[in-house]
């Protein structure tokens, strides 16, 4: 590739950036399409609507870019939580550590590499820069053993400890905003809640039975009740058995005295229906032990155990619970709206393989996406493309055109290639069983990140040029910028936040920054051998232990933060809110919370809370009180199977 | 090599073997050998001595052998522990395998390598066999693409199944054995204290005084009281003192009335002296103040933390303690006499450096270690060895010294050199800052196992010849059985056992003999690959896809096992102990175990004890009752300096 094809590509870069910008600045100016721009703000603030016509709207402004620069971080974490910083964060950082790297090379490396002299020259001053090849301005243009060699060791230096000092306070300041982000966060049912899978099963005892002796046994001063998980079938038939029962009712006169409960129909979607706690029809055809055996049947290993604690139920989720670490296994509650129910009923012991498959078949998928790759790229060449298309000779041959296909097809193909990943990741990751959206989505996000890594950088360094890769030492710290590359202004205004990780996103970022790093540092330390400089290269090793050493360091000082949760921290937030009074609330608030259907909502989920309390009763007769809240209250039939189906669980 | 050298080298190990053998058997016999090969048994047990000359104690005989032999399980187990019945589990089991594949590679792979027919061979049916170079038995002598590779994939699988099968057995077994050697074992002070490191320093107050605050504060339900670390250097100074006023004691008539408690001078041995408790001189020199002012400020940043419980003390290292991770590490304390007092003082920020120094280090000496041996080996070839010392030649052009230089001489030379790691890996791990005596062995054995792997084996293969080491392809599964050559029936006799892991040295054997499997895989891959045998090749990749996702089971069913204790076993252990009312009797003798030395066993350690318990009793004014047990009780300054010496904790 000469200067005048990577100018070339540069430039339809460039021009394709600014006229998306403009088109942007242009499109989120219409009414008509507020909702797509603005629909985050719209679902939150009522917005006045101005549908004047005016010239304004159709020419292209950078007014919003200011704006997106002129957000403050308080505002994003207020509208966009703490995920959105830290993407931002991430940005920044790329963009100050790439600054940096630029500056260094443009000034220091790149005056070095193109008067290095190696690579034969025509002596002519009016010779055109554009057809210089790319290698003059990489280190291949360097002399063997030439003493200049010391800049490109300093250019490393520089470059490895800015990064370091950003990487440093960019964890350390990420790190304190976790902390304040916790501590901050209001009382959540997922704080409460452990989800146990793996149940075993005992001849005689429901899984729930076996949850309630076994938590009620071992954690019975901080258990509070718990939910099971039931299988996807048995609610289809309840789902039906319900509608049934209420077509039924349809037919009993709305204004018969003596009906009180209000309910809606699962299936229908607005039909309100008074309903009569007393019909006998409906008593006649389900009873309640009919409709306890057929849940017990459908009952799955799985079940979210309530605690009376945020530390009670963390140190639940840190313990080895049995002596068999396949069964009773303890992880923290996704947040409700996040579970995905349907995975929730896989056997734990499933689990492993299914993992292991789907590496596996990520590891094909990645050797495989090279065949198509290399074969288009291979045809990007001028004279194969002239060859299989001869009718292209001609055109082919024009100056530009060439720079084109050589400069940029190329990386177009590439991209267009790089789509079919996410959603092929996407679907590795949903047969691995995932139990929440969030985890499904942070498993694709994280094979992609590898794949990346591993198949373009790698693939393209080693099948193409290296040397030529290498003119920016740099390049490599590209990889999180790429990865951030689609956003835009893709959180303010746009999307509704779904999950908060509280910035988990940090530690991936830091540390493909740091192999970024390690990598340029050690293909440095080889291109020095090469070129015969031993100084520079062994001044590179202390750089490499240096970097390692931070790392190590990092790795001590904050990740730990972004694991667990320290004691301290939990059993303070607990207090807090035990002194507010809080707790009392939240309690009555988890059933709801965790309801895989209508019917389990108010109705199975309780006859556990029920049975837990009732056995409470039996051993304590102090306890032995009236339960505060209509919800504790014992129900009738039909209150147990037509309840509300507006549940959260349900979304 | 050829065959007749190969023998030879073999003859001379089992001669030498034979020899050492009887050697033991004739000075067993001897009754002045008694205390060296019957240590143990003295030191436990009254052994009727009987000096009575006879002409059999200088017969060398194979008794001990059989009863080596016949002695069981159980009998190990109750005389030796737990870890030396799983030592003895590898032995066996690495016999049981290596038998299988010593059967399989005799009758099955030999032939067909012997009549592959691939060498060059004179076709003289009466050529002696010794002449024979040993490559026509290995795999090299088999014709490409032969159809009788098969063999050697067959081989292959039968040998990895039955180690997997033969390690899935053992690797029960163990499991059931060590939880059944938690659950019966008696409760001992470790189970219930934690060591505390970098404990935060607050101006103004004194790393006790942040103890007792935050446990109070966290873990006031479970925590007991706690003992902190002092510097080296403060008890010195201490014993000094203690000494000084000693024998200023020596001085006061022993007759003189009112002297009433008993005393031994921890600087001298058995001189008993009765100390009066008012003695004026004693008060004058130290006061209880400026006694507290001294520990105070030679105290370190650890503490061990006593509990309550078993549960409550395993769930503190659970935790992590502060948003700080560097801050309040905790870990479960090793036994008391295992405790390496020195290395508590050593700043927990220095450790992860320490242990980064000591990687490098062992990482640098597993690399300057090749020089000398390769150096060695290379000189003792037959045509070097007489170049450099002309005078042998004559002498080494015999045959038998022939085939002994080049036979067995380079074994020797890598055993001696061998000698060199076990010290120098020893002094690599007391660098690391371990906080007890087995830690630092364990971390020492790991280190010469990976040492042992990587050089002994990797370095061998690839300098020397490849093909060569593969004639048996099970030849890497030797390496547990290396590592346990030195045994005899040294477990039930001679050693008394220091510290118990509870056969936390199974996981690394399987890891180890899993790593050994498919490497010989990997290998017979790349081998069946040279040989242009795609079936056996592709036969082959199944077998490594089973062995990982074997190992990926055992890790995930038996490993946890080894690292955490389950809460149940945990809860249900602590509830024993209570039943039995054995806890009361614990808790009073923690503080007893963790001693520094004779001035905090009794005196210092117990006034953090008391001042927790003053606390309490501000507290709640119903815990102010008096105290169980004389040592809870206020006492004079002479008892707190002049205590009993021969505490477990100076041992």
């Amino acid at each position: 590739m000469d200067v005048a094809a990577f100018l070339t590509s540069a430039g339809i870069n460039i021009g394709l950036c600014v006229m998306l910008f403009s088109l942007y600045s242009v499109l989120r100016k219409q009414p008509s399409n507020r909702i797509v721009y603005f629909g985050r703000r719209i679902a939150s603030v009522h917005v006045r609507r101005r549908d004047l016509f005016s010239l304004e709207r159709f020419v292209p402004s950078p007014s919003w870019l200011v704006k997106a620069w002129e957000t403050k971080e308080d505002e994003i974490l207020a509208s966009g939580g703490m995920d959105a910083v830290v993407f931002q964060r991430l940005l920044v950082f790329s963009m100050r550590a790439f600054s940096i790297a630029c500056v260094i090379c443009i000034f220091l490396v790149l005056p070095v590499n193109y008067y290095g002299k190696c690579l034969p020259r025509v002596d002519d001053p009016h010779r055109l820069l554009s057809t210089e090849s790319l290698e003059a301005f990489t280190i291949s243009n360097v002399d063997k053993g030439s003493k200049w060699l010391w800049t490109h060791c300093l250019a490393l230096y520089i470059i490895s400890f800015s990064t370091c000092v950003l990487l440093y306070f960019e964890y350390k300041s990420i790190t304190k905003m976790r902390l304040a982000h916790i501590t901050r966060s209001l009382p959540s049912p997922s704080h409460f809640t452990v989800l146990v899978r793996s149940i075993p099963y005992c001849p005689g005892e429901s899984y729930s039975d076996s949850v309630l002796k076994f938590f009620t046994n071992y954690y019975g001063s901080s258990y509070l009740s718990h939910h099971m998980v039931y299988q996807k079938g048995m609610f289809q038939r309840l789902l039906g058995d319900a509608e049934k029962i209420c077509n039924m009712l349809k037919t009993v006169p709305l204004d018969r005295p003596g009906l009180g409960s209000c309910c809606v129909c699962p299936g229908s979607t607005t039909s309100f229906k008074i309903l009569a706690a007393e019909t006998e029809s409906v008593k006649g055809s389900i009873t309640y032990s009919d409709l306890e055996l057929n849940t017990r049947d459908n009952e799955c290993s799985a079940a979210f155990v309530f605690f009376k604690t945020r530390y009670s139920a963390v140190l639940c989720t840190q313990m080895l619970q049995s002596s068999n670490p396949m069964l009773w296994v303890t992880e923290m509650a996704p947040e409700p709206h996040d579970v995905l129910w349907s995975n929730l009923s896989i056997p734990y012991k499933q689990l492993w393989l299914r993992k292991i498959a789907t590496l596996l078949a990520a590891t094909v998928f990645m050797f495989l996406f090279l065949i198509p790759v290399t074969c288009v790229q291979g045809l990007m060449q001028l004279d194969k493309l002239s060859r299989i298309f001869p009718f292209l000779k001609g055109w082919l041959a024009k100056d530009f055109i060439g720079h084109v296909v050589t400069g940029y097809l190329p990386s177009v193909v590439l991209v267009l290639f790089l789509y079919t990943v996410p959603p092929t990741m996407m679907l590795f990751s949903s047969m691995e069983g995932p139990v929440s959206r969030s985890l499904r989505k942070r498993s694709a996000c994280l094979k992609i990140l590898y794949f990346t890594i591993l198949n373009v950088f790698f693939v393209n360094v080693f099948t193409g040029s290296l040397i030529a890769q290498l003119n920016m030492l740099s390049s490599v710290k590209d990889i999180p910028a790429a990865l951030a590359k689609a956003i835009s202004s893709q959180i303010l205004n746009v999307y509704v936040t779904k999950y908060e990780s509280g910035g988990q996103l940090w530690p991936i970022v830091h540390n493909t920054t740091i192999f970024s790093l390690l990598l340029s540092q050690i293909i440095a330390l080889g291109i020095f051998g090469l070129k015969e400089s031993p100084v520079a290269s062994s001044f590179t090793i202390p750089l490499v232990c240096f970097t390692l050493l931070f790392n190590e360091y990092c790795r001590k000082r904050f990740y730990p933060i972004f694991q667990k949760t320290a004691a301290q921290v939990l059993i303070e937030m607990d207090r807090r809110d035990q002194q507010r009074g809080r707790m009392e609330d939240m309690c009555q608030q988890f059933h709801m919370a965790y309801c895989q259907s209508p019917m389990s909502s108010r109705g199975y989920c309780e006859s556990g809370h029920r049975r837990r309390k009732e056995e409470e009763k039996n051993k304590d007769p102090e306890a032995a009180k009236p339960e505060k809240g209509p919800q504790l209250q014992e129900r009738t039939l039909s209150e147990l199977v037509l309840c509300n189906g507006d549940e959260p669980g349900l979304r």
